[in-house]
C-alpha cells in the first residue's frame, strides 16, 4: 500500500492516491508520513481531506507536527485546528514552542482563541488539561424521542455519543445517561426517570493519576469533569485514560532505575536530555557508595588477617540487593495499583518477615554446601558469611517494604524509593552485619 | 452509607436495606462486602436483585466468590450465571478449584454448559478466553431504521452495543459500524453503505499483549475477534483491556525485579507461594555472584599489595549496576510500548555510546576531585580508579540496551534481561577492567 501511494505521488497523480489514503486508517497514514521524506510528507498531509487530515495530525510525532505548522498557511492551521478535538489540541500545543503556539492561536477564530487559552491554563497532568468539551448534553425534561433528536443534530461533531450528560438551566450536572438506555428505553419516557443521578465524576483540578484509577475501578468509557460549583465543563474519555496508564506506568519504571522521569519516547530523545536525566542519581548513588567504602576501610584489618572474607563481599551485598527490591517492587506496586495502603504496613512487615525468614534460610543452606562441603573453606568462616546472609536477607526485606510505605505516609512516590536507593542501604547494613559477626565468630 | 446499611440488617429491615443497596454502584456494594463478616455478606448479597447481584459478583474477589457459590443454591447459581456476562464468567471458572466449576457447570443449562465448556478451552491469556459472545449484529442490507429497530429489539443482554458488527449469513465478519454513526444517519441509509469495512480485528489464539497494543494504537472502545475462517466469535471490551495493560505491567516489573510473575495481589498471597516465586532467581543470582567472588580471590594478591583498592569495589560495582539498569530499564519499556524495535539495535547502541560517555566522563571527573583532592589519596591509585569507572559505565550501559534487544530477537522475554541479571554481569566485567587498570597503572 505504501509503495503504491509514493507510485502514485512520484506520478502526479494526486487524486488517484488521495482515493487509496482515504481507505487507510488515520494511524496508519500517521505512521507512513513518518517515514517518508519531509518533501513527500507534505505532499501527501496537504491532499488529505481536511477532516482526515486533523485526525491523522492529532497522531503524529511532535516533530512532525512542528514541522508540518510551520511550513503550511494560516489558512490551513485555521481548518486543522477547527476539525481537532479541544483535548487533541491541547496536547499538541503543549509540547510546542511558543512561536508555534503564537502561529496557531493567529490562525484561529476569536472563540476557539479563547477556549484554547482557558484550557491551556490548567496544571499540567490535570483532569482540566486532558478533558475534552465535545460531549452532548441533554434535559432532564426530554422524552426519549426529543432527546434522540437533539443528539442527531448536534452529535456530529461530538467526540463520543455513548454517554449523555443531564444539565439544568445553570450547567450543573443532573444525571448521566448512557446512549444504550436512550436507545433501548420507549420514545416517551421522560429522561428523568431513567439517567443515572449519582454518577462519577472529578474535578477540573484533580489529578490524572486518580483519574486513571476511577476508571479502572468503576469500568467506565467517560467521565464529567466539573468545576467547584459542580458545572460541567468537560469530559475524559478512555483512550487518553488508556494513554496516562502507560504514562504513568513509564515514569514508574523511569523513577524505579533512578532516573528522573519523562514521557519523551527514548529514540527522539537527544544524548544531552537522556544523560541530563540519568545523571543526578547516578551521583548521588555514588557519593553514597562511598560510605560503604569507608565501611571496609574501617575494617581493613580483618580482611587483612582473613583475605578469603573480601571475595564474600559482592555476593552478600548482591543477594541482599536483589532481595530488597524484589520486596521494595511488589510494595510500590501494590500502593500503585491500590491494592496496599498505608494501614496495611503491620500486616506488610509480619508477611515480609515470613517471606524472608524462608528466603534467608534456603539461601543460606545453600551456601554453606557450596562454601564448606564444596569449596572446604574452614567452618567458622563459613558460618560467618551464611548467618550474614540471613540476616541479610531478613534485613534488606523489611527495610524494602517499609521504605516505599513511610514514603507514601510522607506524601513522597513510593517509586523513588525502588532498588538503587534501598540497594545503597542494604549494602553498607550488609557489610556491618558481615563485619560484626566476623568480630564475633571469628574473634578478630 | 455502609453503618446505615448495616443497621437495617441489623434490626431485620431488608426491604429498607436493599433499597438503599440499589442506589448504590456495583463497584462500592463489591467493596462493602469485601468488608464484612461472612454471615452478613451473604445476607446481603441475597436480598440484591439478581440483576445487580451478579454485577456484585464479577466484582468481588475470587475468595468471596468460592465462599459465595459454596453456600448458596444451585438455582440461586443459575440466577447469577445467567446474568452475568460470559467473559466475567469465564474470568471467575479460570480462578475457581474443580469442585466449584462442576458445581456452577451442573446448575446452568445445555447451551450455557456448552459455550463456557467451549470457551474454558481457549488458551490462557488468549483472545478467545478473554472475549464476551454479546454483542450485536447486523446484515449489511438492513436499512438505518431497521438496524435501530433490531438493536432495540436485541440490544438488552449486549455487553456493548457502541459498536455493531455486520456479518453475512455464515456469520463471517463484512464490517462494522459505530452506534453514534447509525444515531446521525438518515433512516432510510443502508448500513452497507456507512460501514467500515476494513476493521482492526484479532483471531480467537492472538495473545492479550498483541489486543492491547491495537486497542492502544488505533484507540479502539471494542475489537472483533474471529476464528480461521473470519467468522465472528466474539469482542473483546476495553474495560478489560485496561485491565491486561496493568496485568502485563504488574508482570514486568515483577520480572525486573527478577522474581516469577504473578497476578494474584501481595495481601492476599500466602508467605510460602510469595517466598517461593522469589527464591530462584535469589538462588541463581547468588551462585552467578559466585564467580565475581573468584575474581576477587584470584586478583587478591593486587589487594593485599594496595589495601585501599578493596574500598572502591562497591562504589564501582554499584554505579556499573545503576548505570547498566537504567538503560536495560529505557530500552525494555521503550520494546514493550512498541517504541523501539529490534531493527533499531545500532540507532540504540549509538545512542547508549554517546549518553554513556557523558555520563560516564562526568562521574570520574567527580570521583577524581572527591579521591584526589579530598580524600588526598595517591594519584595513581586516583587514576585507576577513576578510569575504571569511566570504562564500566560505557560498558555496563551499551551492555544494558543490547541484551534486552538480544532477547526479543531469540523471542525471550526483554523484561528478565533486566538490573539483577544485569548487575551480575556487570559486577564481573567491572572488577575485571577494575584489576586490568590496577595492573597496568599500579605496575603490580
Amino acid at each position: 500500500m505504501k509503495e503504491l501511494i509514493l507510485n502514485l505521488i512520484d506520478s502526479g497523480n494526486y487524486s488517484e492516491a488521495r482515493k487509496k489514503l482515504i481507505e487507510m486508517n488515520e494511524v496508519d497514514i500517521a505512521q507512513l508520513l513518518e517515514e517518508l521524506d519531509k518533501q513527500k510528507l507534505l505532499i501527501i498531509f496537504r491532499i488529505l481531506p481536511k477532516e482526515i487530515a486533523a485526525g491523522v495530525f492529532s497522531y503524529i510525532s511532535n516533530q512532525l507536527q512542528e514541522y508540518i505548522i510551520a511550513s503550511i498557511t494560516d489558512r490551513e492551521i485555521k481548518n486543522i485546528i477547527d476539525e481537532l478535538f479541544l483535548d487533541d489540541t491541547i496536547d499538541f500545543l503543549e509540547e510546542m514552542p511558543s512561536n508555534i503556539v503564537k502561529r496557531v492561536l493567529q490562525a484561529t477564530d476569536d472563540e476557539t482563541r479563547k477556549l484554547i487559552n482557558q484550557f491551556l491554563k490548567y496544571p499540567e497532568d490535570s483532569a482540566g488539561s486532558i478533558m475534552t468539551i465535545e460531549y452532548v448534553d441533554l434535559k432532564k425534561e426530554m422524552t426519549v424521542k426529543q432527546a434522540l433528536e437533539h443528539i442527531k443534530e448536534t452529535g456530529v461533531d461530538k467526540e463520543t455519543i455513548d454517554t449523555c450528560y443531564v444539565l439544568n438551566e445553570n450547567r450543573i450536572l443532573e444525571g448521566v445517561i448512557p446512549i444504550r438506555k436512550l436507545i433501548l428505553s420507549d420514545e416517551t419516557t421522560v429522561v428523568k426517570d431513567i439517567m443515572d443521578t449519582d454518577p462519577v465524576y472529578v474535578n477540573t483540578h484533580d489529578d490524572q493519576e486518580k483519574i486513571a484509577s476511577l476508571f479502572k475501578k468503576y469500568d467506565l468509557i467517560s467521565m464529567p469533569v466539573v468545576d467547584n460549583e459542580r458545572r460541567l465543563v468537560g469530559i475524559v474519555t478512555i483512550d487518553d485514560v488508556v494513554d496516562i496508564i502507560d504514562q504513568e506506568n513509564t515514569e514508574d519504571f523511569q523513577k524505579m532505575a533512578a532516573m528522573h522521569p519523562s514521557d519523551e519516547e527514548y529514540l527522539k530523545t537527544s544524548p544531552w536530555v537522556l544523560a541530563k536525566h540519568r545523571i543526578t542519581w547516578l551521583v548521588i548513588l555514588m557519593i553514597s557508595a562511598a560510605f560503604t567504602g569507608n565501611i571496609i576501610n574501617k575494617y581493613n584489618n580483618i580482611l587483612q588477617s582473613i583475605v578469603i572474607l573480601t571475595s564474600f563481599i559482592p555476593m552478600l551485598m548482591d543477594t541482599g540487593g536483589n532481595a530488597g527490591s524484589q520486596s521494595s517492587t511488589l510494595i510500590i506496586r501494590g500502593l500503585a495499583l491500590g491494592e496496599i495502603t498505608t494501614r496495611d504496613i503491620f500486616r506488610v512487615i509480619l508477611k515480609e518477615v515470613q517471606v524472608s525468614f524462608i528466603c534467608g534460610f534456603v539461601l543460606a543452606a545453600l551456601n554453606f554446601i557450596r562454601i564448606y562441603f564444596l569449596e572446604k573453606i574452614n567452618l567458622l568462616v563459613t558460618l560467618t558469611v551464611c548467618v550474614t546472609l540471613f540476616f541479610t536477607v531478613m534485613l534488606a526485606k523489611i527495610i524494602g517494604c517499609v521504605l516505599p510505605i513511610l514514603a507514601k505516609m510522607l506524601k513522597v512516590d513510593p517509586a523513588i524509593m525502588a532498588s538503587p536507593l534501598l540497594t545503597t542501604i542494604v549494602d553498607a547494613t550488609s557489610l556491618m552485619i558481615y563485619f560484626t559477626f566476623a568480630t564475633w565468630i571469628l574473634h578478630i
